[in-house]
């Protein structure tokens, strides 16, 4: 159960966590999560910096592949014009090399699709972990508030009953030395109690003392809502994020499915100016996906540093940031069974002194009201208070408990190092074999422009048995004569 | 923000809430969810006998068009027997039927594609759904089985305390009248507060008595465990429950994908066993389609009537149940900020008699040691077992707390509700549109036959032209004589 509820990193995050780490001078480097590092962005950088290598090899190879067309093209023109009768030999050749052409479209085509498969597959899952993540800190934040204004009312209300009603009563048993010890006692102990509630250890921030506290009668929650903001900054901050690179995503992936469909549009039809555009905006998704790719590569890697060991990284910086205490923060993010609530010691006394509180009052109630029955509504005001004051303190004690708020940065642990980490590198793949499918695609499509040319009945050796069962014997037999009208043999 | 983390019924749910109910008299009846009264029942089973119809309605839908499609066959062979001179007039007619059967097979291949993409997201987006489902049910369970767990511990240290140390220091003390007396209150104190913890209102199960306790000197948790293995047993059976579901919806829609291929790759390849193979499981998987789309219109409508108001559902089925108290359920379900924790006295309660026993043990120190310094050890290991009790008792607070379970219950009921409910929308969408499709293949898959009799060379007017650009000219430039191998336009 511990292990289902608790987090460990993913097979995922320890592979990428292992991959080899060179700055800029090719040295080894750590693979510590040290986002704020030179050398360790330097690593990311080499990183990403390969995907741009994978682009100059591609470049390099379609721009080979364009040149050796262009040559046998203007080879071919030329060999045509001299020589016509090797028109058997010419034919198996270049038969044999147009089909593998189509086939390489269409298998490109076809790997090109299953990417965008897995790319919105992945997408949907690094959008899902970072929702997730994003609730769990709003979650986080509801509770981090929720303790805030529970202190502060709490205490505001103890400060109104000490400056109200205690000294209402402490004037009407003034005549009753012993009687007022006991009352004293009682605010004594009412202003130990806002003493440890406003200096309880979870806030940043320099908080107020209990005289001030008492004198002003109200307290404001804007002094100790440092941490709450910083949680819902981050919640909303991760949350905006994540919309525009779920909306980048989609456009992309929309884009590549366009060029893909109207490649095949555009071979089925035979559309030489929908083949020139497309060809041209394969470029556009070739660059755009080694891009992605670099960005993907150190997302990936850097994500997998920060999951191997979340909690450490979380220590250093929250602390340093926001100056939080470490043995606050080590109790929410690893609350052990065995770990001692750094609030305990002062949750005890203040509820050691509101029971205190208690006895004295009730005797005081039974001491004091036989002989000044005025000080009753003062008595049973300061009972009602107390009894507030004491829920109020229960209902703290379990929002300071590290359970909820321990959940909390497990889920969105969860959500950024499971589903997160998976999205990056279902898009990795993604990217990877767009960009493959990109390549080849530019290389085959101008000698499918070819294939468009030789298409203007130069053989009639058909051989019906092999036909294709859709479409091209129909539109045939619809229309037996006419040339003009273009059909393919792909629906649409 | 409350709103962001509470729960409201979705419009999906409200929508399918709203649809008429009939019994099997045809009477209208109400939608409230109650899945065990037989009326409520018959409702779902007339909703489900709505997809039997629509099998009817597609079996005579099928059988007529098979019975048309023979008549006009053995009229064509007649037809062909007796006149070979309009041989013009009849391919053009037929060559327009025979498009169209290519196109209906076409479409409803593809439609059926599309309905297994939607198939396969309905299936993961309902795993999700009842993957939170289970792991909000097991961190309940761990929450409350961590309640149970630490009652149980207090109240055997605190037992352990009173019949051991707390016995030695008053014999130790016998001989001092006044401080037996607070020996003897502390004892009281103590032995009121395992009373209070032994008899928390959360426990379904008659809990033992202080004496009980005291006498035993351990506690055992298993009389407390109902509720949790309750919890437990209802997230272990909905994940096993889930896999199946999970499982056969995976092969469900394997089979039908498989189907869809094998029926392209058999009409691109003429092959007519495979036609007659996937034909059958055509007739296979159009039952199964309906048959899920009954299950699922069920589904759907009872989970959007128990989504409705799940609260009131499960304040009166857990009541009869398990007989846990109305108020405990009321809290942990709604937990609103201003509702009263019906622990909350039974704590106070708690936690001022563990302040006083402090104060009594503090006074016996300052008293009773310079007298017995025997007494000493008994005294401070009295205390160490204060110091633990309160601390345990702070957790007992925290996990009493109504946050942390009605954020579980929360949780679960949004998988349930939210995910489950939009993927068994999702399954029902595509068993609708996969039993569509796979009825209209069935009505062409035979005609299809017909155009593999057709194709066996009867014409050669085919124009060039119009020629796919994939494959039909390659294939026979590269075997401009070969006869005998088929190859049709679908890679593969």
């Amino acid at each position: 159960m511990a292990a289902f509820l608790g987090y460990s990193p993913s097979q995922w995050v320890l592979l990428c966590h292992r991959i080899p780490r060179l700055d800029f001078g090719l040295e080894s480097r750590g693979n510590t999560f040290q986002p704020e590092v030179w050398e360790y962005q330097q690593t990311l950088l080499v990183l990403s910096s390969l995907s741009a290598l994978c682009l100059l090899l591609s470049l390099l190879g379609v721009s080979s592949s364009l040149i050796g067309w262009c040559c046998r093209r203007r080879g071919n023109h030329e060999e045509v014009d001299d020589s016509d009768d090797d028109d058997e030999c010419d034919d198996v050749t270049g038969g044999h090399r147009l089909c593998c052409v189509t086939w390489g479209t269409v298998g490109a085509v076809v790997i090109c699709c299953a990417a965008i498969g897995i790319g919105f597959y992945g997408n949907s899952e690094a959008n899902d972990g970072m929702y997730q993540m994003t609730y769990s800190l709003a979650t986080a934040n509801h509770t981090l508030s929720s303790i805030d204004i529970l202190v502060s009312d709490t205490v505001s209300l103890l400060g109104l009953a000490v400056s109200d009603q205690l000294t209402r009563l402490e004037e009407l048993l003034s005549r009753r030395d012993d009687l007022i010890i006991v009352a004293r006692n009682a605010r004594r102990q009412a202003e130990a109690v806002i003493d440890l509630l406003s200096n309880l250890p979870l806030q940043a921030t320099p908080p107020l003392s209990a005289a001030q506290l008492t004198t002003q009668g109200n307290y404001t929650a804007e002094n100790q809502t440092e941490s709450a903001v910083t949680v819902d900054w981050a919640a909303q901050r991760v949350g905006s994020l994540e919309e525009y690179r779920w909306l980048s995503y989609i456009l992309l992936l929309l884009l590549d499915l366009l060029i893909c469909l109207f490649i095949l549009l555009a071979l089925a039809k035979e559309t030489r100016w929908l083949l020139v555009l497309m060809s041209s905006l394969s470029w556009l998704a070739l660059f755009l996906s080694w891009g992605s790719l670099g960005l993907e590569t150190a997302t990936a890697v850097a994500l997998s540093d920060f999951c191997v060991d979340p909690d450490t990284y979380i220590l250093n910086t929250t602390q340093l940031d926001l100056g939080v205490r470490q043995d606050v923060l080590e109790y929410y993010l690893i609350c052990n069974k065995g770990m001692r609530s750094p609030f305990q010691q002062r949750l005890t006394q203040s509820q050691r002194a509101l029971s205190n509180i208690h006895a004295q009052l009730t005797g005081l109630e039974a001491m004091a009201i036989p002989q000044f029955p005025q000080a009753e509504k003062s008595l049973s005001e300061l009972q009602q208070v107390l009894n507030v004051t004491e829920g109020n303190f229960q209902q703290l004690v379990a929002l300071l408990n590290c359970r909820a708020l321990n959940k909390d940065y497990l889920d969105a642990i969860k959500g950024l190092c499971y589903d997160g980490m998976e999205g990056v590198l279902y898009l990795s793949l993604f990217s990877f074999l767009s960009a493959l499918s990109f390549s080849s695609l530019l290389c085959t499509l101008p000698r499918a422009w070819d294939q468009f040319h030789s298409d203007s009945g130069d053989y009639d050796d058909s051989d019906d048995d092999s036909e294709d069962p859709f479409g091209s014997h129909q539109a045939r037999r619809q229309m037996p004569t006419s040339r003009a009208g273009p059909s393919g043999v792909l629906p649409g």
